[in-house]
């Protein structure tokens, strides 16, 4: 039977074009972070977190050492969703429990009309060598997802500052000047259209778009200030037809047949989404990515094996669905946690197949 | 024709039943608050923010300051979501910047079951009082809004001390023991319950059920900790035919169809969510409540005013629809911004109807 030709090195790229696969893939954002001692040790070495994301060893060392302890399915380069306003010159850095900040934000139209689009294989040259040696290393393993941040959640950053629960600079550009607004994502469209076909070529075999703060928009700003420039990120890709798009907006489990007009192949969706009622509304184009509640891991393991049963009855068996949590992993996490949440994956998911 | 028997003291209830109206009622969610002058000075007389809750004499003025300033349809209780809380010991207080927090969380099983239903006419005996002094004050001119915070939402703040992005604590009461919480939540649906049967007794038109965290659970731990507890106390209000209930789930865009089954008269939408599409769902069974981007009153008066417009033609004219923002109106609005909503909302839905 056809599942029967899938295995770690590509279970994962089957699932995103619903083809058949013997066991639904797993794999889970921030998989490579703090809750592994491993990790703590590189970053310890290495200085800041930008430190670690800009030495290709190391960063490639982070990247393989969940896919190392864990039969996962895929691997994701270590870096962050920021790093193209960071070309641009904004400066990011992280401040210890409060995430990502620039130095340098960015709110009038003149500042805006300066922004220039970085060409990766210079300012983003960290993230290209990082991409090649993370393939050499893990050979035919499993796969390796690239990324970035969509252009309205790069856009809320770099206006803002840094992230947060307000939002006021950004709105406010929106509802005073939107034209603006527009100039500065369609930079950023290019800037991550470039970026991600960088990515592809250096060796990436799936691409994902993290659009983190989509969620605050009202449903008719989100199609034109966070869905069309991911639309046309896609439409931008050289290698369009080889590599699959998994596009996620946290908090957009109500927008999903938007979302699947953007043509990514695959939607990342988070825990609030009914998956067996998302498959309702778009399985027919999409496959399907998450979406365990990352706080069902602090769980004693038998209930964190009944929580992972439960997403994957929710999605119902057959294919077009990746497993992952529906939002990052936590950094107090037990190490053999995932353990178990990885082989009731597989083991339940080969019931269903 | 039947819509010209709607005005100002009955057009708010009659839109809550879908019944015609002459134009869409319009009252906005922290409506009395810091944007306005008036209520700064009553505050500045009365000391904290629970002093102002508790004192009926100032509460009721600050009630009824937006309802005297603008042409809104309804006036809503001063007073905060978790006044239950409070009344059972836990010591509510504010911080400053940073929200709401109890002195004395309570997250052990012992605590839990320790907690006793207060009786409202004693402990919430200024919030009674409260009510019938505003209606007093209000005469007929426009309705009265009661509310109280949803027991999960209520839960939440109990266990964690405080509002916030985490929900470690009551997440993992609720992976480690749901059926305690489910004992915890019982308690508050009964307090609850009580409490809005004892605003309803003293005069409050309508009800609300404010579920300001229910949009953090996961689409079937929503169903069993927030929506079934909702649905328990719209059974359970004793003037049940009489006082139409609206619920509003922060988050909960993707859960219209659940939370219609509440048995509510009304949903309250926040602003990712397409009134368009919320209609085509449940429109046939709830009226809808929402739901402008309150940033939106940033935008100069041109571009509210158009705000304003794309949301009636969002809902599309007809009977059910009740004005707001998506969201609590922020402390530094131009209050003149407010006039400019409302009469844009007046005038426009006028040619709607």
């Amino acid at each position: 039977m056809s599942a029967g030709v899938s295995d770690r090195s590509n279970r994962f790229l089957r699932a995103l074009r619903r083809e058949p696969v013997d066991q639904t893939p797993i794999w889970l954002m921030r998989q490579a972070g703090r809750y592994l001692p491993e990790y703590r040790a590189v970053r310890a070495r290495a200085g800041s977190f930008m430190d670690l994301c800009q030495n290709p060893e190391l960063a490639c060392e982070v990247t393989v050492q969940p896919v190392r302890r864990y039969a996962l399915d895929a691997a994701i380069l270590f870096s962050d969703i920021l790093t193209v306003p960071d070309a641009m010159g904004l400066g990011l850095h992280f401040v210890d429990g409060e995430g990502p900040r620039f130095e340098r934000p960015i709110r009038d139209q003149h500042a805006i009309r300066q922004l220039r689009v970085p060409d990766p294989a210079v300012a983003l040259r960290y993230v290209v060598d990082t991409v090649g040696r993370v393939r050499r290393e893990l050979g035919g393993l499993c796969p390796l997802i690239g990324f970035s941040g969509s252009p309205w959640t790069l856009a809320t950053y770099m206006v803002e500052g840094q992230g947060g629960h307000d939002f006021r600079h950004v709105k406010g550009l929106l509802f005073n000047d939107p034209e603006i607004l527009d100039t500065l994502l369609a930079t950023l469209t290019q800037a991550v259209t470039d970026y991600l076909n960088a990515q592809a070529e250096a060796g990436a075999q799936a691409l994902m778009i993290f659009d983190t703060w989509g969620g605050v928009l009202s449903a008719r700003d989100f199609l034109r200030f966070s869905r069309d420039p991911m639309a046309r990120i896609i439409e931008g890709l050289s290698r369009r037809r080889e590599i699959p798009v998994i596009v996620f907006t946290k908090g957009g489990g109500a927008w999903l047949p938007a979302l699947a007009d953007t043509g990514a192949e695959a939607l990342g969706v988070d825990w609030t989404v009914s998956l067996r009622e998302a498959r309702a509304q778009v399985g027919g184009r999409v496959a399907l990515q998450g979406n365990l509640d990352p706080q069902a891991l602090y769980a004693p393991p038998a209930r964190l094996r009944a929580e992972a049963e439960a997403v994957l009855r929710d999605f119902g068996g057959g294919a077009g669905h990746v497993f992952n949590l529906g939002h990052g992993m936590l950094p107090d996490i037990a190490p053999e946690q995932v353990t178990t949440l990885v082989e009731a994956v597989q083991t339940a998911s080969r019931g269903l197949a």
